[in-house]
């Protein structure tokens, strides 16, 4: 895959700071931008060069991958590296404020002591936000292998499996259907852990009468999925009931509210009221949802405090819930790409309450 | 689990480097200190007070996990809640240069400007270095679930199947086992790509006649395992063959020299010769190995620019491997806790050459 209009972007950006260079520390951004998947990386950009930095062991891993920019194989650390291509310069370099550490900083101060080094806040922010059609094709593709996995993993569950076992199979079937990984450890929660949104997978039998959270995502060509459905094993109680049917709705309304343009804290408000007319505002204790893309968490935050734009071409879940502790919890979570001529969700599958 | 002998140590470096207080970010080490093993946290110690600051997410689990500290569920930021937890100060607040981002240290500056706040680099590397009893049993834990994993795979690899498959079966089988997840994404490399330290499993098919190199480790109870052995499928060439044999006779070469107290670029030094000696120096392309523990690398660094000590009791890899670009390549690794005693190695896996 090359880039280049992502490279575009970044260089009007860098001129409108007055940076004469950029280093990228950020491995997802540097997926993002340059295709390169391996686990130790740097990217010097200046207007004309774009280099990509990484140690011998990607050697081979970078050659495939990396079509738009130099590569170069560090012989030692990257500082050396840095000033041997000679990227930096003249003036102003521009890094990543919240991802290079205090340490990286001075260093690279007193490597570069010419310069001025310049911390930006959510520099690719932006850019990561709108995808492009390649990236849309990955998206879908993660939030295919994810249904398939779905669809394969629901018919076990039972009271003779536990939560880890589900957790192991969904991770085993992303894999098999061609995922690279999870985007996020597995979320199994049976029973009052149902109550816990981030519960992790536990040892335990799933119980008749119990609900199940299911949240689940994988990553495929680097991008994410993130889905969510809650279940029923046997019978449940009738205050479950009802709350799955609040969680539904309010989950449909908001997709059905979605619109290019308005302010993603309207959406928020808008399923935040209606679990509130019901009782239950104070039981919805998180954001409606978050933008996905190579990281399964970016823009655009989906809060009653954001302030971000649902724009064309944004992709983000719509994921409200209820969570009553100690008894049991409900959340049902799609993924949207917003188009100009409305949502298109990713996932497919049921929500009515499936009983098992 | 209580950690009261760690908190003291740390509270004593603290005073000698006239630390009031310490801001702890890093999540490995909030784990070995606490046993928090969720996802977003922070720990602010001083020498009478401990305070693991989390999200509601983790309002139950953190009660289950943590014992030897205060905890505080966050209303909105961490700031707040640390200004609000009367923690910091009156005056010196350290916080960990090689993990706070540029961005939350001006943050943090913003916040608490009466402070004066102090980058610290690798404050907690050398406690953790070295394991208590109830970190080895969580280490052996893992390692035997590892052994158990490569038992299940191993009989699995045939031409019928593809590398990512293996690394499926890994990843399910270390969860089946009781690992809570991978420690690294596993490595299945066949055939020229055997020759990549890190490649990344591919959708191929294994072939006849290739070695098979596979890395491979989980987490159990916050603590590492890792693993590496090299198979062969048929009938493989003879320096492919005598490649083995140098690895092999080289990897228990290290094992046997190993001594407390050494240095452990000695223990590099003793291995690099011995693969040296057969023409491979160059082939031989990283170190020895590193130290294990809530991280799959850490301290000791087994290399030859190590500066590190092997004290009892500290868990390390010896790993030595051989490279052939494009055509093959071979490791072996076993993890070891080093007693005053002599090593214990954590695996029983044999190092002859399996052919499948």
């Amino acid at each position: 895959m090359t880039h280049l209009w992502k490279l575009d972007l970044i260089r009007r950006k860098m001129a409108d700071l007055q940076l004469d260079s950029f280093l990228l520390s950020d491995l997802h951004v540097i997926r993002w931008l340059s295709g390169f998947s391996g686990s130790s990386a740097r990217v010097l950009l200046s207007q004309d060069r774009a280099v990509l930095f990484t140690d011998f062991r990607y050697r081979e891993q970078v050659a495939e991958e990396v079509d738009s920019m130099e590569c170069s194989i560090i012989d030692g650390g990257f500082l050396n590296a840095f000033a041997e291509s000679g990227v930096p310069g003249p003036e102003r370099l521009g890094i990543e404020k919240d991802v290079v550490s205090v340490g990286e900083f001075e260093r690279l101060r007193a490597r570069f002591d010419r310069l001025a080094i310049v911390p930006v806040s959510g520099f690719f922010d932006e850019f990561r936000m709108i995808k492009d059609a390649a990236e849309l094709g990955a998206l879908r593709q993660a939030a295919r292998i994810t249904e398939q996995t779905l669809e394969k993993i629901v018919p076990m569950i039972s009271p003779e499996v536990t939560e880890l076992d589900i957790a192991a199979e969904i991770s085993y079937w992303h894999r098999r259907f061609g995922a690279e990984r999870d985007s996020f450890e597995p979320i199994v929660a049976s029973g009052p852990r149902s109550a816990m949104p981030h519960a992790r997978p536990q040892p335990e039998k799933i119980r008749e009468g119990s609900l199940i959270v299911i949240d689940m995502g994988c990553v495929c060509n680097g991008y994410a999925s993130d889905q969510t459905r809650t279940f029923a094993l046997g019978k449940i109680p009738d205050e479950a009931a009802k709350i799955y049917s609040i969680v539904r709705d309010a989950q449909q309304l908001g997709l059905d509210s979605i619109r290019c343009g308005m302010a993603a804290k309207e959406l928020d408000a808008i399923v935040r009221n209606a679990i509130a007319s019901h009782g239950y505002g104070e039981a919805f204790g998180h954001s409606l949802g978050h933008g996905v893309g190579v990281e399964v968490h970016e823009l655009p935050r989906v809060s009653s405090a954001s302030e971000d734009y649902l724009h064309p071409t944004t992709v983000f879940t719509v994921e409200p819930g209820i969570y009553l502790p100690g008894r049991f919890g409900v959340r049902i979570e799609d993924t949207v790409v917003l188009h100009e001529s409305g949502p298109e969700p990713l996932q497919r599958y049921t929500k009515e309450l499936v009983q098992l």
